[in-house]
């Protein structure tokens, strides 16, 4: 089969031709891909910033955004047969630890990351565990859904956890409308009755998320004056969550202003530091929330409000073979919503 | 009557003679003060140290842990009759916001502080609102619980939302075993089925802890090995909460490493700031939760543990005249336990 | 001032002339009645059905779902000034005991119930206090929601409850699409992300429900087909709630049939038994909720929704003069929507 | 080896020779059996009243409280190592369906129940999966925990449900000191800080409900005077959770009316139907909350207070082959505690 490889760090990715996987293991399956979603981390990783922190050998094939048809099941797999349409959650968990044993598939303890520390799916075929699909509703097609699989998947993840916090008259403060955000607010408007305000740097960005259902959407600026407009916004007691996808450039010490009493901070976006005195944690009792990529069943949950048609993405697709083209475009900021490789 | 009062910032506390404050409203109650815990805060604030935040006009009444019988109600007060043994609430909130609505009288939007930004109990009368006082059982005295009425009910209100989130087998880390810590250990051995690591530099605060029912203690040293003894405890994985009544002097940076994944991280006490990169607040999915000092309700459910002699305070009492001599004692560490003034 | 009165079981109403109620209390606020709704419990109460309940010495003014403008406030009362709009919550509550401090209010100790046991609001004015009155948004008239004070609030906070435990991709059934059923489906879709499908007998109730935005609806027969026609919705698997507003005629023992294992059966409707076998209820784990009358805050996040357009209500309004007409409409099914009584 | 099995209802059981079993799958664990509880429902079983429900072809091993020595493992088992000491969880499940995903076993679409509905621990092998067991405190040996794996695992399940609604200085009745209760008692005296009202019918099981640390004991009586004490304990207002392991003979009517408003009906215990008219529910917004064995992390939790001491068994035990005097002490009331075989 053709696949996409990481062959050394700071040089361009290699179209190669590879064994098909193949059934090792009782609880294996094999994923013909549909589609796989170019991301930034994509770019990160041939940077070489991922290196240390994965440890993968090289060379391996990248692609951590994954949808497609099973292909071949191992024998002790239930549940999907081959030719079934198929999202990838973004890890490969042991099913057996105490994380796994309570739905929250993130903290297993021994975990893979196809795409980052194993081969992943910029590729034709790709093998995974049963505990990492999840069949498609008939309406969807793998290559429109893919990038859910990690982006979107994040992005339910966090603001259903936000949502868990809020009732109607109640405010939440989105930071960023960009990959991230734009699934956000869809996720947000479909299973929230409080009011979404949207902040970003970039006028479109904000058109988009307003089209989207944003309730309220302000432009942040260098003088920052788009704080006092979100309190405001809030009558002046500020919101009771912010769900934060910048992190950075000075997002979390604006984003904490924004916070009302009791109020919540979701981490998503990441860079800087949250660097904040204890005194103004207690005087206020406001919460730091960290979030990292959702739980298998939040990305079936996700599904299901993709299947209703709640949660859409703009996606630009690109045959395999035109890897190089998706990575420039995507550097160059030429891509439209989510660029995608259908093999 | 006779109290106590700031007539200027570094200048000691005089005693003098005032008129017994009277009932002027339906929800008013005079309490004649059976016992004012004395704290550390009132030094702080006659270093001037609150005089910006509180806004106090001198000369008033300090003394902010309080308990007593009521002397005198309103028209419109149930619940309370005059004789009744009470203890105070610290703050005396409006009723009519959405947080006392919700039971969450800290954030009440109009709160006064009694000893803090209007009269305290450093005297024979204080006058409060029927929103503050509790009925204690016959088995309590009110200088023996004074002290319950701030530290105490910090302390459980911290201790209270972290046992929330843990099970038996789980682990609750403890930074500081003194005046909050000591009580955080009675209640968590009364309400919790985790187990309990106590951290401090004081090798006799650790003994009490352990005589009080610590599952494991630590002490803390410059080498900061105690992280590292903490974790192995935790069979090397970290507890799922820290509850940290110190937040000064690094505790905060030390406690974090002593997380697990998905763990909270309780900041009660203050000083320094939290700095931690948003990348390790994402990858590990940790929380950061601020705590104040606990609601109505849950000073009733700190009564009720008292009343089952579940917690109970070590106090040195002293009579309302000798108030130099009490605060002079805490300052020079000469206390035992919590000092109480007795008019 | 004008008021219509019981002044005998099984008697019309009159209308009499009455002094206007005064401010005697700190906490009183004195609202002119907007708008009253006429509910089919005011048919009941002049059967005397609730005359043992509520033990009420007649005569007395009825009318239970009141909303209007302040007119005169107690001198404890912040919050509302004269002239401000305002819905009351049915219940005038305590403020001190541990269900109102709990934000609990329907729980209160001692709370009273206008238009029941107490001087209602089918007059031009009506007494309460300052913990019953809720500030509307400009862009609501009281006499249009003046219906969801009993009605919708109930219908508000059962579906709040259900849709704490709902996830996308999981079903609630409802049972019945009338007065509150209405109000329940608008609920629905405005909070949760969850699918909805809406059971009745009325093959119009269904189409306002489609209208309102059920997902699917299901007509009820004779033959039960109904509870078959449910499951195949959910997969055959039931749903994860059940939220039943008949609660008589079979309603219950169908739609246990229709949760799935673990579901929350939420009773809102009344009239005959539950009655299942203990077995059956531990073997898969089900639950029954009780659902009365929602809080103060709960009247405030509908009364946001409203005010957002989410929820809204078919009124037919009558002039105080003509009670006897909506009466008679109502009991002879000649409303459409609710009807209210305009002073 | 040696196993019990029925051959027959109605008819003794055999202790016959078979081949021991062998690994055959890649998630299998041979456990060699250290004790099995010989538990009620086995009499029941060989009544045939489980016969319809269980559709166990006869003959077949019985025996579903299980515990021993891990002897062989699968090429996918992780965790465990032959030689590991463990107790089994009582049902095997798939761990792909979402309640698996969830940390729901017990609602596993696809589980088997050993010694129910397949082979079970009366005997000196028993085949089960790595997703059922659970490695033990080097404290604790096979033959003391093992009727902790079912009766043990129901009563802490349904505790820690209960305990999670209850706060110091709440109430908790717990109807039934026997079997399950007197391990809930500990349960209960080990997680919560409310207090605990234990009421039965038997005076000795009182005494050890009072020495296991029941805050109250009260006895029940033919003339139902209890229900009166009971309430009389709680300041007349009823417990805030009943948790009922009995479920037969009138204690469902008796414990509902032990409950306070807005309190919540454990039904753990069954036999008789629950059966109260929902005007009944809907007034005082109660709740019936069914109650199945718990999860394995429950049973982690559970193994976690037994290894703390905290919860202790009583146990008789049997060799394998006097597996008759076992079930005929059993069935004559002449165990004390729970019996044990050990083959």
């Amino acid at each position: 089969m053709r696949a996409v490889r990481v062959v050394e760090y700071h040089k361009n990715l290699e179209l190669v031709e590879l064994p098909e996987p193949e059934i090792t293991g009782p609880l294996d399956v094999i994923v013909r891909v549909g589609g796989a979603g170019v991301c930034r981390t994509d770019l990160h990783i041939l940077d070489g910033q991922w290196a240390d922190k994965s440890q993968v050998a090289l060379p391996y094939t990248i692609g951590h955004e994954n949808a497609g048809w099973v292909h071949a099941v191992g024998s002790a797999v239930t549940g999907v047969v081959p030719g079934d349409k198929v999202i990838l959650h973004p890890l490969r968990t042991c099913g057996q630890c105490r994380a796994c044993r309570s739905g929250d598939d993130v903290h297993c303890v021994a975990s893979e990351f196809p795409g980052i520390d194993t081969d992943g799916g910029y590729a034709e075929f790709l093998k995974t565990s049963v505990r990492s699909v999840i069949k498609l509703d008939n309406s969807l097609e793998p290559a429109d859904v893919a990038a859910l699989a990690d982006a979107g998947l994040t992005a339910y993840h966090a603001v259903a956890k936000a949502n868990a916090l809020l009732r109607p008259g109640q405010f939440a403060v989105m930071i960023g409308a960009g990959g991230l955000g734009h699934i956000g607010v869809q996720v947000f408007k479909a299973i929230s009755g409080a009011s979404l305000i949207v902040v970003d740097r970039n006028p479109d960005a904000l058109a988009l998320a307003a089209d989207l259902g944003a309730d309220h959407t302000v432009l942040a600026t260098a003088d920052g004056d788009h704080v006092a407009q979100v309190l405001a916004l809030t009558g002046d007691n500020g919101a009771e969550a912010v769900i934060d996808f910048v992190g950075e450039g000075g997002a979390t010490a604006e984003g904490v202003r924004m916070l009302r009493r009791a109020g919540s901070y979701f981490v998503v976006g990441y860079g800087e530091n949250i660097n904040i005195p204890t005194i103004d944690i207690i005087s206020t009792e406001i919460n730091f929330v960290g979030n990292l990529v959702g739980s298998y069943n939040d990305l079936a949950e996700l599904m299901a409000l993709a299947a209703q048609a709640k949660v859409t993405l703009h996606t630009s697709k690109y045959a395999l073979a035109d890897f190089q083209s998706a990575l420039d475009d995507l550097d160059n900021g030429r891509v439209r919503g989510r660029a995608i490789l259908v093999p």
